[in-house]
């Protein structure tokens, strides 16, 4: 039985995990924020994430069901009924098409909606083509599961962000497993438009790659209802996974509930990696989940005013700046994406920002190296909050 | 370009999702119990759940930050500093040595501690041997993280189930990444000795096998107030993760929380996967278990007096039964195991008992080939109702 214990300790801290593991990256948005928290006066842009208490009804909802005794496992793995067919009348109102109950599975967060995506279709060395600027950890995530993260950027041309189409297909290989598509994308606010999808939905349908749809951000777009979305277009076999959460439209960012809409063939694997994963998402949970589904429009029409009016806001204060460089404004999302000219390092300028402003903003390294010059900005906030924090910048900047 | 896409769309409904996700078992308890749902008046002692509500203080706690307004992301990841600190008390009082907060990282759900735990260590193709008779859902957790599943079998021998220690070290190689040891059983309740835990950890320590020590059912334990655990004697430097749950010994199974103990060098390492996995645990749910831990006791005492007095009705009623084989009492955990003279299938047993008896029991099958005989009865129940489901049984079996 000898076997010369290759992996016996030693005086390496980490030995014993996995490379992929290792290899994590460790400088992230929560890292930076986490140094400044000695700093005082700080206003916090660089979190994605509003600056509203969950809405009553919704606490209402969770507190009710604690109060009924929901707190035995949730028998379907893939959700509460109440949740799953909420879901289905919803994305079927929405969207205009028929989405039925098993096309959809509740997640604990949509970061696990994306992980569960992930672990669905990615094998060991699988590469997954994410498009950048993207919110960092969708890359960590791709290799969290030993895939090969491959970055492909969007093109900042002519005062806005722009996606090579026949460029990002022809890079695509027979190792491509999918293409991550961030729409509305975090940080850049870029969107994919309708005959976007459509070529994207049918190279899927040529390759059998698939796409990644992350429409997180879907309903905070500012041209409509919804942004352009892969499930208005696809069609129940097509291999289409697109991910959502409640986090940011519903102003749910603690609450950790999302969801996966994907092929109805899969429904049952799903339910069974639920199992192995986690075994689902609280019930009172999903409880509150259905009340912000079925009495949360109102809600998301607040959130969505309040992104357009911090959106305004910055190209109204900072966008005339001799400093500032800004694209077209961003058509959905939660941010304001932007450069400061002649100056190539956004770290150093957050870092400047912070100290100087007492602002937090997201330095744009961190989303790809399409991106480094940018700094990050949340714009789903009080308006008072953002014009102080505007007008701080600024003075720093003339200064 | 052109690669001739192998993997384009076909007839097959799973083609394009991974081999190790397409061979999950789908035979588990879950699908068991849905298939009698059009039954009624069925007494379900299938599941590993009790049948208390959450009490009413820990509800309370959870209501009262949704209250305050705790919707918001928990800035650590690895945890809300009330519960980490909580943790650290805890497990250091139970113990007896010292475990500091770096040294614990919160998980939505026992089950992800798990998979956490495997994602940290076990890399595609690298072995992890497990206990039998096993909970099933742990194979399917390791074969979904791309390891491969290796069982070994506990004994029953002379009317108790045995662990050969002599015979499990002699079955590991250079492949073998981990040992998963679930003490109390899932479902045996058998329980690692301090001398079997003491000269396993010797064994990690030589051969830098990690040891996957899972206590989630430690607190219920006959014979003390915790089990033996590995932490009692791993130092923080050993390859030792301890997976724990708030589901059982606190009635919290709906509430997906659960922690694991580890080393604190990884603490860095968890905290980056706990962000690409599911970005933490929500606020309320932790504020929950921190009541849970600092106002417990009573419960925990309370649920362990509820497994011993099932444990005692089932040895009462159905032990002395000439059809029935028992081993030994179980020592912890909330099930007793039994088989049915002269009847090797499991499965046929179960059912027959569910349509005579109106008893749902769990079949031995799904926990491995060492116990395809034998069935599983939660016992964490009412004793009225659990006496009624003996005698019910007992009635069958002797018409």
């Amino acid at each position: 039985m000898n076997q010369g214990w290759a992996n016996a300790r030693g005086h390496d801290p980490l030995a014993g995990i996995r490379d992929d593991i290792r290899n994590l990256p460790t400088e992230n948005i929560a890292e930076l924020a986490l140094k400044a928290a000695s700093l005082s006066g700080v206003i916090p842009l660089w979190y994605g994430e509003g600056d509203l208490v969950t809405p009553q009804f919704i606490r209402d909802a969770a507190k009710a069901a604690l109060d009924q005794g929901m707190t035995f496992y949730v028998p379907d793995m893939r959700g509460l009924p109440a949740l799953t067919s909420a879901l289905s009348d919803y994305q079927t109102r929405l969207h205009g098409v028929d989405i039925p109950v098993q096309r959809s599975t509740v997640t604990p967060s949509g970061m696990h909606a994306v992980l569960l995506a992930l672990e669905l279709i990615v094998d060991k060395g699988d590469e997954v083509i994410f498009i950048e600027p993207q919110w960092p950890n969708i890359r960590s995530a791709i290799q969290l599961v030993g895939g090969v993260p491959v970055p492909f950027g969007l093109d900042f041309r002519d005062g806005d962000w722009r996606l090579d189409l026949e460029r990002l297909m022809a890079s695509c290989t027979s190792r491509t497993r999918a293409i991550f598509l961030p729409t509305p994308s975090n940080p850049a606010g870029w969107v994919a438009s309708v005959e976007e999808n459509k070529a994207l939905l049918e190279f899927s349908r040529r390759t059998g790659i698939w796409i990644l749809s992350d429409e997180v951000y879907a309903r905070l777009y500012f041209d409509g209802e919804v942004a352009p979305s892969m499930l208005q277009i696809a069609e129940d076999g097509d291999r289409v996974l697109a991910i959502n959460s409640f986090s940011k439209a519903w102003a749910m960012t603690g609450w950790r509930i999302g969801w996966l809409t994907h092929p109805s063939s899969v429904a049952g694997a799903l339910g069974g990696m639920t199992q192995y994963m986690n075994s689902g998402t609280a019930g009172f949970i999903q409880a509150g989940a259905a009340a912000a589904l079925t009495q949360g429009e109102p809600l998301v029409r607040e959130i969505r005013e309040r992104c357009r009016v911090g959106r305004d806001l910055a190209y109204e204060k900072l966008a005339p700046l001799p400093q500032t460089e800004f694209g077209a404004p961003p058509k959905g999302g939660m941010y304001v994406f932007f450069a400061l000219k002649g100056e190539d390092d956004a770290k150093a300028a957050c870092r400047h920002i912070l100290e100087s402003a007492r602002v937090g903003l997201a330095p744009g390294h961190l989303f790809g190296e399409a991106s480094k010059r940018f700094l990050r900005v949340c714009i789903c906030r009080d308006a008072a909050q953002l014009s102080e924090a505007f007008d701080r910048i600024a003075k720093v900047l003339n200064a």
